[in-house]
């Protein structure tokens, strides 16, 4: 399984993502699932994958033209006019890998190749943009609305995005709430794991502004999970008492 | 969906559950899926169920021997002289009606009529004791180790309850515990809503100790709701703050 978040805020993109892949629960490997490519001072475009290894693989080498030889390979994310194109590019390289490997396979094929993917980034003169891509190629954007997409192992880590997301909070709070979120997931569900990728997109910085490891051992990790129980129990102590003989309703 | 929690305090049982069942999005009822019976002075027991309804209904009918004339009606839930012995019947019948429904229905079947079932209860001489049965007819007993249950729409309001809870907590600050574990399911999932239905059960106390429906509008979940916000958010901030420029791991 995976984790991966990608999150709008006014002041730009902030991406997370685990590195733990699965076959079975006795076969697990660590890797990369953020991808990031720029243009100094004209684009940055970032990738997060969930879903079958092999399918994200071969997406992210079509779009990097690994398949071609090495004289011939230009990077068609660098290219594409607007993020919506690119996230057209992504979208249809994705749906024909997984329709390539299905039909290979059958019946027997149905869904297990099946892979989706976060596509965040900026292109000079325009906004900052974060998309959702299904298996299936189509693709919703992020809006003021549902400002941040989760691929992979959503449910855990989504009730704390749902109540600590702020559209005007600083990059370090988001990362601070994505450490939670994905603590969260991690101490439920052995199929996400260290080490993490964080990737922080400044509006209009057409580099990445941080963009780190987090490995096992991480000191503000382990401060955040260790902290977290603490500020949780105190929490929950500060809300009102149940007591079981309440005022009827009504 | 469903959500259904059951855990084992020091002190005895304690057992929410919420009444949405749904068939798609546009079919949403209230049912109850909170079954429980006493013999006082003699034994306690209750029931949670998820999956299909027509199963859990009719493993309900079953139980209760509603299947036959009003004459000829006994409850072997108060005659069976152990939990473990109710667990197997239980689970004996609730594997018989998925079993039964599917092979009705063929390859069309398979899946579709499953369910599971939380049982907690007491029987006089014997500890309270909670058990997780499967739609194979099959069950696990809740331990030290794991010592509560979830069953449907389980993962959101896992987080909280692996950190809230404490086998020594009073039976308020079980309730409190809940009622925040499912308010962050309620908010991030549809197919779990209101009413919720609370059972408490004393050991060796054979009558439930407190039951109760907590209904829309309810002065209690309202105050945890609208607090649990705050309370996150202080506890959030009460973190160690992120910066972008931190001592290097090793």
């Amino acid at each position: 399984m995976t984790y991966c978040v990608g999150m709008v805020l006014d002041r730009g993109l902030v991406l997370m993502s685990d590195t733990r892949t699965n076959s079975g629960v006795d076969n697990i490997s660590v890797f990369r699932k953020m991808f990031r490519w720029h243009n100094p001072g004209e684009r940055v475009i970032a990738l997060m994958t969930a879903g079958n290894l092999a399918t994200t693989q071969a997406v992210i080498s079509h779009l990097e033209e690994r398949t071609k030889a090495p004289d011939n390979r230009h990077n068609s994310l660098l290219e594409l006019p607007t993020m919506f194109q690119v996230a057209a590019e992504v979208g249809k390289l994705l749906q024909q890998t997984v329709q390539d490997t299905q039909e290979r396979n059958g019946a027997k094929g149905s869904g297990r190749f099946s892979a989706s993917i976060i596509l965040a980034g900026q292109i000079k003169g325009m906004e900052p943009r974060l998309f959702l891509i299904y298996p299936e190629g189509n693709f919703i954007e992020a809006s003021f609305d549902t400002p941040f997409f989760q691929i992979g192992e959503t449910k855990y880590g989504r009730p704390i995005l749902i109540r600590g997301y702020d559209r005007d909070m600083s990059f370090e709070d988001a990362v601070k709430l994505l450490t939670v979120s994905f603590d969260s997931t991690l101490k439920a569900n052995l199929s996400v794991g260290l080490p993490l990728d964080l990737l922080v997109l400044e509006r209009d910085n057409f580099q990445p502004l941080h963009e780190r490891r987090i490995e096992q051992n991480d000191p503000y990790y382990e401060a955040i999970s260790s902290s977290w129980s603490d500020a949780l129990r105190s929490a929950f102590h500060s809300l009102p008492d149940y007591t079981f003989y309440q005022p009827k309703v009504k």
